[in-house]
């Protein structure tokens, strides 16, 4: 049976129970009693937050997902004509092959869609919660809470993805059950290729939601930084600051929406890869379980983090400020350590014996046990680039340390220096990469790279789960600095938030590997489709692998370099305009009305203009990078054919990799190093928080943000669409002159 | 007979006519009377700080070429023995391929010292006379001066270039005059592959001169900012800057000796990969000549440059401000517009009427016009990718305007906007490059790729006259500054400077364009020469071509594109570093002598120490950056064998290109853009020099410095260095386990 996303259901069900109603303001309870607004009734206040974010929150997914909604039925229409013309036999088109592949993939944008918003809601419910709980209990409790909002996102969306693509399956099944004269299922391929669509749209919609929420997020947080920290003098999260509900917002539709969407889509990619590459010589052992094993191991990395999960709330509990970050490191060691046995007795229970693969590189004959290797070089990789990930950004270590102190020369020198540091905290994950694919790819052909792929991205409950977590407890802390409560309040959810960063990190680290992993497996996958097209053409197609050195290939091969590159221009720049326009609305706002300035001024400042300019400003900037990634291999594999698809997915997945991985680690690095300062003496070189080098590092914080949040991230759905796409349409493509493309020109 | 350097004999002797006596200084003769010193004789001050420099950059080249002589004695030795080795046949080592090898590459290493050498001592010694043009003539022979110097270094570099490169061929030619029974030279594609010691040679010491050359120029330029601009508020070239003499000398070493041992790099590899790829098949014609071909082309593009060079200082000579760019640029276009005709003259003599190619894709029929067609496209293509350059890097455009808008918004926006320009700029022209590659891989398999980097290359000249032109006036203005002239004479060498830098970006176009085109025949010689071996004993080693979809090969293709990321945080790691220590340097000798801040001070602060700093952190710094890309490709062939290194070579390539283009295009458009606010009023929106706008545009400019100058450019050296030394060892790789490494391992 699949699992059902009951464990979401019940920590959803600890966190309702928590009361909205604050433990009281600074002005009423505190030690240090500094309350000016002489207002005592924070809860309405905290009330009044919590709803002006969510509504925030609220209008903007709508109206990004009536974009999407559009999109998909666009899209999925022209999947549905195009999939059936390249699948025409002599009876015609293949409508079946077209209708369950758009079928499939609408299916993938509406859960990406559906688990964005549930995410969204989420942490927006719990983020409150949080806030109170800080105010009132101890440190158990509310870790706790920013915990299991956190665990709610994480089964919710795993449990959600599996049980869709699971009745799916069976559902399609039926419609895909004819048998030859020996007893076997002769479709079971067919219907493997066409639930591709369901990577295709989960990863659709995650690129749009990445993009959007990604903007969204930065334009608010750099607006917000930019004014509050360097024009105005006044904190990121003052209630005076007009960006600073736009800025909550973001945390939520960016961070939990956008990222909710984007891992979803590496789950379902991941999945129809290994399925589709499985699929044709598993249907030969006429074994429907052994061809699921990829949706297995899947299923069982939910319970093994499950069962983790207990560690950190209760057999473990958090209970001081130094447990959270080993809590949560806990989780992703644990749930790392016991998905090896599990793993193994799962591939030995599901899969046959031995079975044949037919790989891209001949026939490998695959035992279970180098099934479970892949995926464990898959989980252990992950954990291993996820370390380094937290080596490059954590300050707890002599890197990000060196740039805080870079930041003593001032920001050029900062910035130099966050920029090598990004570039060469890609060596290690990438070696580390390399090694995974090289010995899943020997192991079990690029059925071996799919498993290792499913294997990095098999603790993503838990993964997600932290993921979460530190938004909540950004949030939180906003929450409760807007709603002027005791400083303390402020100061718990900052340590809880500073864990979470840490450890967010590390598991950024497993999203990029999978994703690298993935594109590599669904761009064989495409690889195999082809042969297997001309093949049965009597033609020659890729029969001998994919050279490199045809004029053709090779071209784009350097074109498929310089797409993630472009790509990320795009969106920095868009974040850059979007914020420069939040500043200016910033600006105006103060220019008009001097007296909002004012510490004690009753009358607030219109939040909701900046929410408008984020919102606008997302939706018209995540139209052009998404089509572009969308549009680059469908047009070039229709007028050049497949040898030129070849070079473009590979030149696009060695260029994100890197890029992705440096635009990551860089961010969080400024990120940690300022946070480093701040926390410097007045006395101490680094000078602490409001010197110059505080200044500095507030300079590489803004730039690492659209870095980090922005465009590293969305640089794995880069390569996983282009590869996705590929591979839907990979018989359209064949359709046309052989693979050859429309101007059918010299290979 | 080749081309002797006569042409540059002839503008030297012209530069050294001008007498080193200043027309006096801004207390004598200005109109606006300036001058605090007291000082009358600025003859002596002008011979004063033009010594200082001189002597810094002899000392530095001096330093760094011992460290490179020692490498070349000791690395030699390696090519010797290792070559030798791979060489062997029954009748035991191959001494004479290596001795022949090694000697090529000692000759190379050596031809690129003395350029470097040659162009850092023409431009100290025209810098002085430059300024004292500009001081007491007008535009005409000011510009004229500068002009002629960088003509002096173009026309030598090329010059000394080919004819070591042909004096050593005509040597050793006889040494592999065999001939067989039908009367054929069947030696003289050995001849070939040795003389592919020669581009490793460059290409080595390029690496050197590149990134010494580069941190020495940044470290000081970047702590001359730092301190000048930011910490006390003295201008980059006042003499009270303590590292302002260092900035000076950097722009002799870094811009001028590292760029011109760069282009030499460039130069001999592209003529080698023709070489090696064209003389199997050109040999079976017997006719020596024809396989001279690319010498050629080379050749024949200096006589075009040298004819084109009078339309700049005599035809249409400079007469004001606004003349100086359009006759850079038209230096540029005409030789372009030149060589079209011009080589397809040289290909209907040279080359026979047909001859039948060995390529990597089989047999092509090439015939006289598809080689011109090859080089045309190479030198087209070539001055499109300059002008896109330019378009993203002057700012008379949008892209460096839209960054000077957005240094409003503070130094974060600016960053973000600079750094999102570099990405996009690479668009265009990495489509131009693939273009370029598709039509001459496919006319002429890679003997055609190889005819289109020497056709980029072929006015190579006259870029270089513009590349070195730009650092001379550059010079010229520091100098101005130091000796107190008349802020006029600054004002013009500042004019003059800012056409240099313009132009200076077209050329960078042509360098990066180019170092891909040579890096891609590269590979692909490398690729026949291991298919050759196998094929000899009866192996099938690459007989499919260069199959991506192998482990080996896709692994190492993902890490060779992180090589070229971590290069570049060696390089900026180090420039970041070095400028730190300088900055430290500076405020010392200001806190210990803080009389030597006062404007009229009399003691002049300790040059020298920022130049040891400058000094010794390049010497430091270069070897690990050179050391990683020469060890890379040795270490992986050894080990893992030639799939490895395939993968290894393509990965760089890709990664490589874009990250070029977007570091130096970046870098540039922060520079201009810092230019363009400090043109604006006070009253404008960018609010002009001094304003919070300007600083923010001066923390783009200083991060933009080894962005552009130092880590940019060296990785042009990367891809090509990587290529050659593997086309050079390709036999040695070959004779490890037939090209399986010492781990022989699956592939």
């Amino acid at each position: 049976p699949p699992p059902s996303p009951n464990p979401a259901l019940i920590q959803f069900y600890t966190i309702s129970r928590i009361a909205l109603k604050s433990g009281g303001d600074a002005a009423t309870d505190s030690l240090t009693s500094n309350a000016h607004t002489g207002k005592s009734d924070a809860t309405e206040r905290l009330t009044e937050i919590y709803q002006a974010i969510y509504d925030g929150a609220e209008s903007f997914l709508r109206a990004e997902y009536t974009i999407c909604t559009y999109f998909i039925i666009s899209f999925g229409l022209l999947v549905f004509f195009l999939v059936s013309w390249g699948n025409s036999s002599s009876d015609g088109w293949g409508w079946k092959e077209g209708g369950f592949t758009a079928l499939s993939f609408v299916l993938g944008g509406l859960t990406s869609m559906v688990s964005g918003y549930i995410g969204m809601k989420v942490a927006t419910y719990s983020n409150v919660r949080t806030t109170i709980s800080a105010q009132k209990n101890g440190w158990t409790a509310c870790f706790n809470t920013a915990f299991r909002a956190g665990a709610v996102m994480g089964f919710m969306l795993c449990g959600l993805g599996m049980l869709v693509l699971y009745i799916t399956l069976t559902v399609m099944k039926s419609s895909f059950d004819e048998v030859n004269e020996l007893g076997m299922h002769t479709q079971w391929t067919t219907l493997c290729d066409c639930i591709t669509g369901y990577g295709l749209g989960g990863s659709c919609i995650a690129m749009f939601g990445r993009v959007g929420g990604g903007i969204y997020t930065k334009a608010a947080d750099v607006g917000a930084d930019l004014v509050g920290k360097v024009v105005h003098g006044i904190p990121e999260d003052d209630p005076r600051n007009p960006a600073t509900i736009a800025d909550n917002v973001g945390d939520n539709v960016g961070d939990v929406a956008g990222m909710g969407s984007d891992l979803f889509g590496s789950f379902a990619e991941a999945t129809c890869a290994a399925l589709v590459i499985g699929a044709p010589s598993l249907s030969v052992t006429n074994d429907w379980n052994a061809i699921l094993f990829p949706v297995v191991v899947s299923a069982v990395g939910i319970f093994v983090c499950l069962a983790c999960s207990f560690i950190a709330t209760d057999i473990m509990p958090v209970k001081k400020e130094t447990d959270v970050e080993m809590a949560l490191k806990t989780q992703l060691i644990s749930t790392t350590v016991l998905m090896i046995p599990v793993v193994y007795g799962a591939a030995a229970l599901v899969l046959p014996a031995s079975f044949s693969l037919a790989g891209v590189n001949g026939d490998v004959d695959v035992k279970p046990w180098m099934a479970w290797i892949c995926v464990v070089v898959g989980v252990t990789g992950g954990l291993i680039i996820g370390l380094i990930t937290e080596y490059y950004t954590s300050h707890s270590y002599a890197p990000v340390r060196e740039v805080a102190d870079a930041c003593r020369s001032g920001a050029a020198i900062n910035i130099i220096s966050g920029v090598a540091l990004g570039y060469k905290s890609a060596v290690i994950p990438v070696i580390i990469l390399s090694v995974v694919i090289y010995i899943s790819f020997s192991l079990c052909d690029l059925y071996g790279v799919a498993l290792a792929a499913i294997g990095m991205l098999s603790n993503l409950a838990t993964g997600l789960t932290i993921d979460v977590y530190g938004p909540v407890c950004d949030n939180a802390g906003g929450i409760a600095e807007m709603a002027e409560l005791n400083p303390e309040v402020r100061e718990k959810t900052d340590a809880l938030d500073a864990a979470g960063n840490t450890t967010a990190a590390i598991g950024k680290g497993f999203a990029i590997g999978s994703a690298a992993l993935v594109s590599l497996a669904l761009f064989g996958a495409f690889v195999i489709r082809i042969q297997q097209a001309s093949l049965a053409d009597e033609g020659t197609v890729f029969a001998e692998g994919v050279n490199m050195l045809k004029p053709l290939t090779f071209s784009f091969l350097v074109v498929g370099g310089m797409i993630p590159f472009w790509f990320a221009a795009f969106t920095m720049k868009s974040v850059g305009l979007a914020a420069m326009e939040m500043v200016e609305e910033v600006k105006r706002q103060f220019d008009e009305k001097p007296h909002l300035l004012d510490p004690n001024a009753t009358e607030r400042p219109d939040y909701d203009a900046c929410i408008q300019i984020s919102t606008k400003a997302s939706l018209r900037e995540m139209i052009a990078p998404g089509a572009m990634v969308m549009l680059t291999p469908l047009l070039t594999g229709t007028f050049f054919g497949v040898y030129a698809v070849a070079g473009l997915l590979v030149g696009a997945l060695v260029a994100s990799v890197q890029l992705a991985i440096s635009m990551s680690n860089s961010g969080g690095a400024w990120d940690n190093a300022k946070k480093y300062i701040e926390r410097a003496s007045p006395e101490s070189e680094l000078k602490g928080k409001g010197s110059d080098v505080h200044k500095a590092a507030v300079v590489g914080d803004t730039v690492g943000d659209p870095f980090k949040d922005t465009s590293g991230p969305a640089l794995n759905i880069v390569m996983k669409l282009m590869a996705v796409l590929s591979l839907v349409f990979a018989n359209y493509f064949y359709a046309i002159n052989s693979g050859r493309g429309l101007f059918n020109i010299a290979i």
